[in-house]
């Protein structure tokens, strides 16, 4: 245990000769020294070391190794902080160990004592002194104005995810890569994948399985692998230090029987959901998503699905945002267990007024988490152009919605991001880069709809904020006029209210000023838009892709 | 009660001098005479005066009339008909006259026990013989193959709904001149209000109100008023005997508190939708529609939907059709009380991919209740185009849902068809009997969506049928090309299959068959679509509004 004792400035307690508290706020990988290696490689940041609003508090403690710990041993503890508490399971990390993780949602003091079937891991206590958050810590993402997302500090989060499925079963460079490739782009969520990926393109075995056994599917189902999770747990605390929202996706179709995993026993499940749970819930940047594709897990019915959602939600201690993704069969997102709907349905994405019905239906954030691929792969869903991708996100967000990006050009060693990672070869990255600058000063509640079933191409705050997508074809002319939505506010668009606009290129990604601003004309109580005093109109170029940005000028 | 002798024919028990049998298969009017006349003068079927399966089997008793009988005296009865027993709740229906109203499902003798607290309407037993349906008596309509709809008897029911929201609250005159428009159309369902309705173009007092009181707004709502119901019995059992399908709006917000039936006290609205339920569950053409634009009733809570939809169908021996309509905020229609999700939302009837996508999310028949309206009023939902009424029609009844139609053309006397009835003066009737006259050779499965989310204007039965719209614009020249369902079946679409097309023009309402039949060629596995053997094409007339029908035919 000495190698520890370098780094463990901030430990509070230990009790007696075998307990040891480890903390641990940011990085939580298979060894003391990986784990601040880790965290100077990938953020640098000497805040890694200290204990966090939102960071993770770890406590480690040494009990018995014998058995079977995972089956045999309970150990959880109690955190509280400024009089809340909170119940944690603990998990088992092998050679002995056992740890219990938690993520503070406050600065202050924070205390814990354990509790074990066990007698050495039983009663022990501990105090945390937790600061503010440090760097790119915002916290948790969270459901903000019911369709939308914001950091638990407030922050908008404008979801612009993409898709890895199998990227941390893959070789140490790959991952390495995939890294790299992330950090360079605009993407702030990976939907990625716990289990490996059997499927085409998909034929290598992982260098790490779940569960002890013989690859590929004699398992023991009662023993976890621990250096399974402690590599993924790295690999999800690297995306969250780049400020990358990590979607876990905790099953999926692509196996078969394979390995299996697609096909475990309900109890074997249970056990698996709450045991990553135990391990990962801690990070902030975790999402829960049930599954991919669950309707094509054609060893579950539906029942199993409801019944995994709320093992995973029973044993999360935070409410992290929690899906589920379909094939052909949408799931009942109005489970009030499910934070937002993760929809695949390319054809939904295609125009804004498709997407936005998602939106009245499940009055949840609606993610896009599949509107197809990029790509050239012969199959459909994996050979959009980079033009229809970026036209696909654009619909997304002018429907009020969060889309999903992903990449399937083939290679030849088969490494297609969409599955393993590796380097971006599409078009459409860098456009979406230039729809993440565009948001970055859109409102902070959202880009709403305004008149959801009338104008389905203009979304913003009313009054405020307009964006105008003309997708395929571009007007030419456009005529001066925002929808409005409450017609009983007559302040929403008042008559001399001013507005800028800019022509947005959003495939040639540029920004141009129209000159002078728009005046707005007082609407009649019955007008459903305001127009210019002049009546004027916007010279749109006759290219597709074409949108409009309107802000309201303070005078 | 001596007039009512002379056709008791099938009267078959009269247990002691104050009970009275009155057996009514089909009206239920005001008085014996008046309900003998109605049925002969609507349908003129002798058939009416017996007791048929899917009829209505009703005993009527003397009992008190002091005091306040509504709240006084219990009434039901349980029917046994084959070992099945149902409780069913009777109703005061005024002067001392007590009623329960049975529907058998089957044939076969039908006897009834009678419950209540006061003894002579106690114990009380009898006994129908149930003959087979007759006529036009398909049984009511219920949910078929998931998303369709078909009468009890397995005729397919195929939604084409029109709505005259307040039609039972006019001049007699009026409402005659309704049933008659109704009856020389083609719509097979009507959408109206128990409650009179108060709105722009609306101003008129009704004849009957359904409470006692003094209008326009101090109602004793502790006594129903049997006159109004009387009147509403008659007009929806006219409608039944036209093969028409009432949907009752038992709750609207066209009130605003003129009247106050749209802010009555949650027992009140308890026991009128009790009230109404006793009465009128019996009508095997009766749907429940808990309410129009549910959301804009402001005195309400969403809850109170829950909690009256339960009421409604707690109160239905029979559960008929029940839904609930809304504004701006749907309801979350995965309530499994409701059957079906009735939807206002004119956008979605816009293209058959907005509309098709309520079906995943719901999961039952998606009846499009309010697409907008065609006429010439200034308010944008009351303003189609003939065309642009028959072209969502069409759209809805591509993407595999049920579409509702509705005329505002302004009146001299404000006698607007959708909301008074009268005379139906748009353009889009004739071709909606046009799309009638289509689908009346279409699948007994529906018109479903083959490939959903991926060619949008093809519906039909996969290998049999198929329906391609092509909506504002021809293609000129139509590639003969069939969407696959699934692909690995290779029987769905094999090679030879040989398919006759028939040219619709969905306007000119002309079907031109094409010259010689399309055979064919079997596809590979990975084809999303089979082709014909020579890669034939067919020639689509230069205009909008086509379509094509495409049927196998069989050697």
């Amino acid at each position: 245990m000495s190698q520890y004792v370098g780094w463990l400035d901030l430990a509070r307690v230990v009790r007696e000769a075998r307990l040891l508290v480890v903390v641990v706020a940011g990085a939580c990988a298979a060894s003391a020294t990986a784990r601040a290696d880790e965290a100077a490689s990938v953020s640098g940041k000497a805040s890694h070391a200290k204990h966090e609003q939102w960071g993770i508090l770890e406590v480690e403690l040494k009990g018995p190794s014998g058995g079977n710990p995972f089956e045999d041993v309970q150990f959880a503890a109690t955190f509280e902080q400024g009089g809340d508490k909170k119940d944690v399971a603990g998990f088992y990390d092998g050679d002995g160990t056992y740890r219990v993780r938690f993520s503070p949602g406050k600065t202050g003091k924070c205390s814990y004592v354990t509790q074990s079937n066990v007698a050495e891991l039983d009663g022990k206590t501990g105090e945390f002194e937790v600061g503010p958050p440090t760097g790119n810590n915002h916290g948790p993402v969270g459901v903000h104005n019911t369709f939308q997302f914001a950091y638990a500090d407030g922050t908008p989060y404008r979801q612009l995810g993409t898709t890895c499925y199998a990227w941390t079963s893959q070789p140490e460079e790959l991952e390495e890569q995939t890294l790299e490739t992330l950090g360079a782009s605009s993407f702030n969520k990976l939907r990625m994948c716990v289990f490996p990926k059997r499927y085409t393109w998909n034929q290598n075995e992982p260098p790490l399985y779940a569960f002890e056994g013989t690859p590929p599917n004699k398992w023991d189902y009662s023993r976890f692998n621990p250096a399974f999770f402690q590599h993924l747990e790295k690999r999800i605390s690297q995306l969250r230090d780049m400020g990358i929202e990590a979607d876990i996706i905790l099953l999926h179709p692509y196996d078969e029987g394979h390995w299996g995993f697609d096909r475990m026993p309900d109890e074997v499940d249970d056990r698996y959901l709450k045991y990553v749970v135990s391990r990962l819930a801690a990070f902030r940047n975790v999402w829960w998503s049930l599954a991919n594709e669950y309707d094509f897990m054609t060893e579950k019915q539906e029942s199993d699905w409801d019944r995994m959602i709320k093992v995973v939600t029973d044993a999360d201690p935070y409410g992290r945002l929690t899906s589920i993704h379909n094939g052909r069969i949408l799931y009942n997102h109005t489970n009030p267990l499910l934070t937002h709907a993760s929809i695949q349905n390319g054809s939904a994405a295609e125009e804004a007024g498709r997407a936005v019905l998602y939106r009245d239906v499940y009055r949840k954030p609606i993610v896009m988490d599949e509107i197809k691929y990029e790509g050239d792969i012969p199959l459909r869903w994996g050979n959009l152009s980079g033009e229809e991708m970026v036209h696909r996100f654009w619909e997304s967000v002018i429907a009020g919605t969060h889309p999903g990006h992903g990449e399937c050009y083939l290679h030849p060693s088969d490494v297609l991001w969409w599955a393993k990672g590796g380097v971006l070869r599409g078009e459409s990255p860098k456009r979406i880069a230039f729809l993440r600058d565009i948001l970055a000063t859109s409102p902070a509640d959202g880009v709403e709809p305004i008149d959801k079933w009338q104008v389905p191409n203009v979304a913003g705050k009313p009054g405020e904020y307009y964006l105008v997508y003309f997708g395929k074809e571009s007007p030419g002319k456009w005529k001066f006029q925002l929808p409005r939505q409450k017609r009983d506010d007559p302040k929403e668009l008042a008559g001399g209210m001013k507005f800028h606009v800019d022509v947005l290129d959003t495939w040639n990604m540029t920004v141009t000023p129209v000159e002078g601003s728009f005046t707005i004309r007082q609407p009649a109580a019955a007008d459903y838009v305001a127009v210019d005093t002049e009546s004027r109109s916007v010279d749109v170029p006759d290219r597709p892709w074409m949108a409009l940005r309107i802000t309201r000028v303070e005078e």
